[in-house]
């Protein structure tokens, strides 16, 4: 930990800038594409203490940007494509060239990779289409896909977005990484995440600033905010992040796709990198993240069909359990009564009540909050139990602390043994009180809720995480599922707001006008009690089907 | 806290007998059993801190003291006589009249009982009774069992082992207790348990001590050791115990009866009262002990059919799975490489390896133990993780430690919380190297390993809890059964045993004479992976097949 921070960042963005060049050399643009690509605006900055100058709507840009051949193919459901591999409609090299060359176009665009792995990515795919015969019955035969940074990938570094650990490198994938390539996916882009990943954004010195799909004066999210932002554009076919807080959702709800947070014990994550490593208070969870509803459900029910309970201890050995259930009673939470929800989510709620009332197999009820108060007093203690302690040290190199990071750590207490026990207490006992809670609802399949106040907020001015966190603090999962954008007209201020306290007053004036937030999505969770993942994805399939596609 | 220990000591032994007088106040004996119940030899000494004058063999003596008329009850199994109340051969009332009858006189013989509960089981079953035909087809209609004394019921106080607790008077029943009570089971006594909880043994200042079933110079084993004893003289239909090192298995196989640790997760332990409450990094279970394998298997199926993960969060949510298969491949632990099993011990694994190994279906083959030297060293921290500062307290008010209380806790260190975490993570990495080891054998169902290196223990002597803590370190679930018990003649020291180290000399030196150990019950562990409960008890009924009773 020696190296000044400053040299770190500069050889973090060469990693960068040399699996860019590889990557091109491997799987080179024509001329035409190149020249595109020249003068795209860019998020990319001189160096990752410069945010650059993006594009103010970036999905527009690059799919004016890409040839048709190129989305021709990623612009197909993955479900589809994967049929298209598996019958050699097309080669799994043709797919790497297509989604490389799409990633590449995302990155600049977006600064929403890490860094590309044109070599492994490469050999990878030769091996699945010279060995066709016998791999193409695989569950996801030929599909690339992204991983956030955090995730162990043999031979690179792991950093969680702290320049300090630039030199680390592992030498081993992650367990899910190695089921998935026994499955016939294969990871190719490893993608942003923020300084010490407890945040709703996306920033870090190891790469700058991921900004979001639609809006780029807005966040991506975080911390999967690379992964949310390239498949937001459909730039991968599906992709891996980590929830602790919020980390799946919040990207996947600001960039308008799919993202499930698994319950606990699901799918391998115990050997992912963080800070706090051996906190076992409050765990991450691993999970999907996807624009096709399909994918999420195809790469769960693999990976748990491939019983990675025999690899990682820490797994729970639940099969993949096909949900049959033909009638569901979904409750609707609209409000946690700390933050309201802003204009756009409050009609979203609407339109799925509106959409789902209509439907004879739903019962739809009002869900009420119990005591969301008790819940950030308790994750606050949990987060960081020797009060980020662990976290400061990956400063001592002189890597500024970022606004956004100084919040998240900010009131972080240093507890003793006991002190932790008592915090344990009181979070055994309020998932018990939340149980009997909902429960008391009686055969209640499922939970709509915001997935936050507002839609992707502003840079900077994400503040409150209260209803992601929530069901971390109660390992319930949660799918996110995209349901309308921000309309300007009807997504209107209300002049006579009386807020309910400090932090609404704060999130409602961070609203200052629908118009800020244009083309945005707006996204809500479907959350359910523990390893009830199957079901969610039920209901988000209903949902989508009423729905449709938010961005036709 | 303020009370002086020797006060709380006689108010602890005035509600044993206050307890004791309104049972039989309910449930009078009749002139012959009273006289010979008052020239019983005691194991209730005047006070708490005197062990009495117990008989050598209590079993014996149980026997030619109960007439007939319980006896016929009592020595039924259990499985058998629930068929008998739910035909209403025998009412639910004459039922509990013989098991308090038999439980008085174990706790006399054995010093096994914390606390008779004559009104409230009287109630329990008098209700059961007049709803006969709204109640008769609940699974375990009209049987009365045991609970530990530190399990939470309604209006007593739950000292676990502590006098300090004694006025703690809880406001409810363990959730695990309204399950059964449910399903037409109901307590009946509350039995011992040691100062600490971490004990092998079970002697505390709340009762004096709890001597063996079959040999009172021995150990009734611990925590869970007035379980052990009760059901070890069929005074008990089953029993729910705890386990966070040894606690259901050592008192089970002391006492030759069979006793399930069960997978964390799988059955209600999380409101059970201990010290270090909130500690989480190993967590203790419970499970059923019982002489009828029947009933464990009864047990586990009716509360786990009653998802109990609706009520404790901390659950899973995993139906009751019945094992249907038809081959097993099963592993023989000859040792742990640290402390080699003693004469008894050796020969019950060959008695198992002979007998199985005549079987068609089973495939045996010798399973390695995979560095077992690394459990102690992480309990060691994780165990006290406050330097057992928590337990300390108990002993503000005078209270004396006992001598096997002063060995749990020695060496106990107060962490602070990145040290902690880093115990976890030694935990975590040594959980994935084992699931790694056993994996390597190939779709291996069960281990058959050592409960201990010993029988029984002689008092003060237990010392070596590897071959049980070693499965909670890995949260294996483990049901004990009984296969022989000490043969003087077979089961010879070996005068020129080369001990592997101190504390295995240590134990060879306390085997002195297997004529010191004479009736004791040779116990073995069926250890499965995580979440395998039910095929353990397939495997159990192998063995209970093949071995017989082995005190017939």
């Amino acid at each position: 930990m020696s190296q000044d921070w400053k040299q770190l960042a500069i050889k973090a963005r060469k990693i960068y800038d040399d699996s860019l060049q590889e990557t091109l050399k491997l799987f080179p643009f024509d001329k035409a594409l190149q020249d595109k690509y020249n003068n795209l605006p860019s998020a990319i900055g001189k160096d990752t203490s410069d945010y650059g100058a993006p594009a103010k709507h970036p999905y527009k840009v690059y799919l004016s940007t890409l040839p048709k051949s190129v989305l021709d193919v990623t612009e197909k459901d993955p479900a589809e494509l994967l049929q298209d591999l598996k019958s050699r409609k097309i080669t799994c090299l043709e797919v790497l060239k297509c989604y490389f060359h799409a990633a590449i176009v995302a990155s600049k665009l977006t600064n929403c990779v890490q860094e590309f792995l044109p070599k492994e990515a490469h050999e990878f795919a030769k091996q699945l289409d010279e060995n066709y015969d016998t791999l193409k019955d695989t569950p996801l035969f030929g599909l690339p896909f992204s991983i956030k940074e955090m995730i162990p990938f043999k031979n690179r570094s792991v950093t969680h977005g702290s320049l300090c650990y630039l030199d680390r490198i592992v030498d081993y994938n992650a367990d899910i990484v190695n089921i998935l390539l026994k499955n016939g996916a294969y990871p190719f882009v490893r993608t942003t995440n923020p300084q010490s990943l407890m945040m709703l954004e996306c920033v870090s010195f190891m790469h700058g600033r991921t900004v979001n799909t639609f809006n780029s004066d807005l966040t991506s999210g975080g911390s999967s905010g690379g992964e949310g932002v390239l498949n937001g554009l459909y730039a991968s076919t599906f992709g891996l992040g980590s929830d602790i807080g919020g980390s799946i959702r919040s990207p996947a709800a600001f960039n308008g796709i799919y993202g499930l947070r698994s319950t606990l014990g699901r799918l391998p994550t115990a050997d992912y990198y963080s800070c706090q490593m051996g906190s076992e208070s409050i765990l991450s969870v691993t999970g999907p993240l996807s624009r096709s509803l399909k994918m999420i459900e195809l790469v769960m029910k693999t990976i748990i069909d491939s019983k990675p309970w025999l690899i990682d201890p820490t797994l729970a050995s639940i099969e993949w359990r096909p949900n049959t259930q033909k009638k569901y009673k979904i409750g609707i939470l609209k409000s946690d009564n700390i933050v309201n929800p802003l204009p756009p989510i409050q009609r979203g709620l609407k339109i799925v009540e509106e959409k789902l009332g209509r439907l004879p197999n739903i019962e739809l009820i009002e869900f009420e909050p119990y005591h969301h108060e008790r819940t950030m007093p308790i994750l606050g203690k949990l987060y960081f139990e020797d009060g980020a302690r662990d976290f400061r040290s990956t400063l001592t190199n002189g890597e500024p602390l970022l606004e956004q990071t100084t919040w998240a750590i900010d009131g972080a207490l240093d507890l003793d043994i006991q002190e932790q026990w008592k915090w344990n207490l009181e979070k055994q006992k309020y998932r018990k009180e939340y149980l009997k809670h909902w429960v008391g609802y009686e055969n209640l399949d499922a939970v709509i809720a915001p997935v936050g106040p507002n839609v992707a907020p502003k840079h900077n001015t994400a503040r409150y995480w209260g209803y992601t966190c929530q069901w971390n603090l109660l390992d319930y999962p949660v799918i996110v599922v995209p349901v309308t954008i921000v309309d300007e007209k009807l997504d209107q201020r209300d002049a006579n707001y009386k807020p309910l306290n400090e932090i609404d007053e704060y999130i409602y004036n961070a609203y200052d006008d629908p118009k800020s937030f244009s083309d945005a999505p707006v996204n809500l969770s479907v959350v359910g009690l523990r390893n009830t993942d199957e079901k969610l994805i039920e209901i988000a399939k209903i949902l989508q089907k009423e729905i449709g596609n938010i961005f036709e």
